[in-house]
């Protein structure tokens, strides 16, 4: 595609364009903590089209112009030698890039995000740490319930209505790799092993999370960030994160 | 009522217009970590007048166009089967909206603010903590002294003067439910078993704030979170929240 | 004074202008989380005019016209019936008024800053819990050594020069009492025992800084609060805030 | 040189131009908490000018006025009578000049960032403690791995590419001089010991971080400060900062 076609795909005086909404969804990122130092990214898909933050920016001054495009329908699209619509010359592709397609693909997701959050850190090296030193607990899986903020998560895929406040949010864990792309299969083996997911804890790394779209993706993103920073409280005050609290009322969920 | 004479309800130039006010406190709140995730609301009443911030909105990004109306006379006002004179179609009314009406008709609060705080979800888990673990204190009520941010708290309902420095700030904590409109009847019995509080915590979930007016809602419920984080904070560090100081002058009030 | 001859005294297009410089230090104050729930305050002299925030006023959001004016040379300023040049109608003075007075009549000082930053409540925590339960240490002044930041402070009342990284930075810590006003006394007979400090700490309450002018009194207060917050993670950690540590350099000061 | 022609250094519409990005650089630092009470720098090389923020000035309020200008290349530049270029009549250059000094002549930095961030300071007082009360650690490095940030960092002077994620990032410790300027040496010497960190801890005091550009100096202060904040609260939740963990995919770097 020619450099001028290319740039109509991220140009739109619509700050609800994806190449206008990634910049600035990053900024509110870099605010959050989530994607110090260039680390982490977020990705949206809009029909066949996937646009992607590149790798190395300074996520806080991220512009339109720094946003690569990919074709979902193209025959490779998924791998290594994929071919993208546009990207800027003076970048690097994301090395998240398998990642978010894997959410786009396999799920379905409008809009996938991936933190640094140091919360979300911490959470997986606090179940690393107590299945190593008290010989109890799956590191493999966070588990939290008995909180109102759980009620911001969808029961799972293609299912009506959210989580409610007794249910257990699970939230699978994978090891890290030297190298983010080698993540993709595992990501895509903890989507198989929990299909209700909308998030992967990444171990000594951070999180991927999706939503069907941008708000979904976003709105999930914050309340997971929100329980993995009050887990980590939790924790250093001697709260566990499963209990077992009588019910003052019915649950019609 | 027609849609362009409700929209009539939520424009005006005036930026301390309710429909005006709810959109920049809750972009305020959010900042905070008030209201991560859509958690958390805010309502204000004008007279006969609620204006109330829809239920799953992104509150750094809300608009007066997102904003409901209800008429507090309106003989259906505080039954599920409630009419509003102006309900945004894309929007679902907040789970929140009993529960704030309970502070307008039983209190004649002015403003009610609701927050998702970790601050105060940790308090109502310290509290539980203690009981279980420790087999002392009442889960049921926070309580702090001794400490100058209780002085911006009101002696109670239709008092005059604020608490003092030595006095005991007392919020009950009430039991979460599965769904939020459940714990009407548990706040409003909150309101009668302590008729001076001006909030009510809700265990692991948040709080709900009110003032007389948006002025003394909004500063009740910063000085609320800075002592719940204080207050976690002090349990850190193995520092009562109750104390027995020695006064160093006379209590004049 | 005539009320349009008063509002001369605090309209100015100099940023500068300590009607302007009040508003946007109590702003930034604020976000540093010194003055939520409208605790806390800020002074500047200028010459023979005092200009003083009102009480009760939302910090973010106080104007030019919130400010009172007061002359220091008027017989009754530092008494409880002195009379302002300038007294917005709708508000109340500031009770930290004798004890910002305190500052520039008994120190020389040009601005006074009072925050109830929680850092500084935390400090005098630990202060009387390490008196009630070790039996060790002195209450009633918080002490710090070798640390960096100490550099920012003043050697003291008319020395020149800073504290060395070597020096025991001193605050004095007064206790709280029902009514600001009444911390007065206290206030001055600290100055009187601490000639050099340039601050005082008050027990669950927060702290006083002054300076020459107004950027002294900002930036010490800065450092200052860097040092309480560094004091209680150092306090968690198990680390003690006075230390003797060999010497790398010849101290030249 | 002529002042006129002086202020021609420091006078451009690029946002880029180093005296336009000293200041808002300071501003972003002065939010993250690194440049509290006027502590902490930054100095950017271009070619043989060196732009470096003055002393004592509070950093989110900078100026391009305010920024000094030196010339590499003149005979005394590293010496103590060296002289500006430019230099701000009201203004004190910043003791930390020989400091950003050595990084532009002894490693070809590009720019070079001084915190007194408090995670830094905390970690160089852990290692301290570790060293004195354990008998164990070397107290004169910080080394942490295994954590995904750590690839934030190049692998070292002149060597092409990062470190991995298995890899373990070594940041020397000095210790602390009751003058700046002092530290130079000791700087220099830790250069010297560590041929390929790109950033010396300065204990209870802070760290110097350099890249060859802003972009790198900035983006690699980042993953520094995180890592450091990541380790304090590793620590608090007794979570070793070195771990040998199994490799679940070859590293190929």
């Amino acid at each position: 595609m020619a450099a001028n076609e290319a740039d109509k795909l991220i140009t739109s005086d619509d700050h609800e364009h994806p190449a206008n909404l990634i910049p600035s969804l990053c900024a509110k990122f870099w605010t959050l903590g989530w994607v110090t130092g260039t680390g982490g990214g977020c990705s949206i898909r809009d029909d066949d089209l996937v646009y992607i933050a590149p790798s190395g920016v300074q996520k806080e001054l991220m512009k339109n112009t720094d946003i690569y495009v990919l074709s979902l329908s193209a025959q490779n699209a998924t791998f290594t030698d994929r071919t993208y619509l546009r990207a800027p010359p003076c970048h690097k592709p994301s090395q998240c890039t398998p990642l978010f397609l894997a959410a786009f693909t396999r799920r379905g997701a409008g809009c996938c995000i991936h933190t640094h959050s140091q919360w979300a850190v911490l959470v997986t090296l606090l179940l690393e740490q107590a299945a190593a030193t008290h010989g109890g607990g799956n590191p493999k899986v966070f588990e939290i319930n008995n909180i109102e903020q759980i009620k911001g998560f969808r029961r799972g895929w293609k299912k009506t209505g959210n989580l409610g406040y007794h249910d257990t949010l699970r939230i699978p864990v994978i090891e890290n790799t030297p190298h983010e792309e080698d993540l993709t299969e595992y990501l895509e083996a903890a989507m198989e092993e929990y299909p209700d997911t909308y998030a992967v804890l990444v171990r000594r790394h951070g999180v991927y999370v999706w939503g069907d779209d941008v708000h979904k993706a976003k709105t999930q993103c914050e309340s997971l960030d929100y329980l993995f920073q009050l887990a980590v409280e939790m924790k250093k005050l001697g709260i566990p994160w499963i209990s077992d609290i009588p019910r003052v009322a019915p649950d019609r969920a």
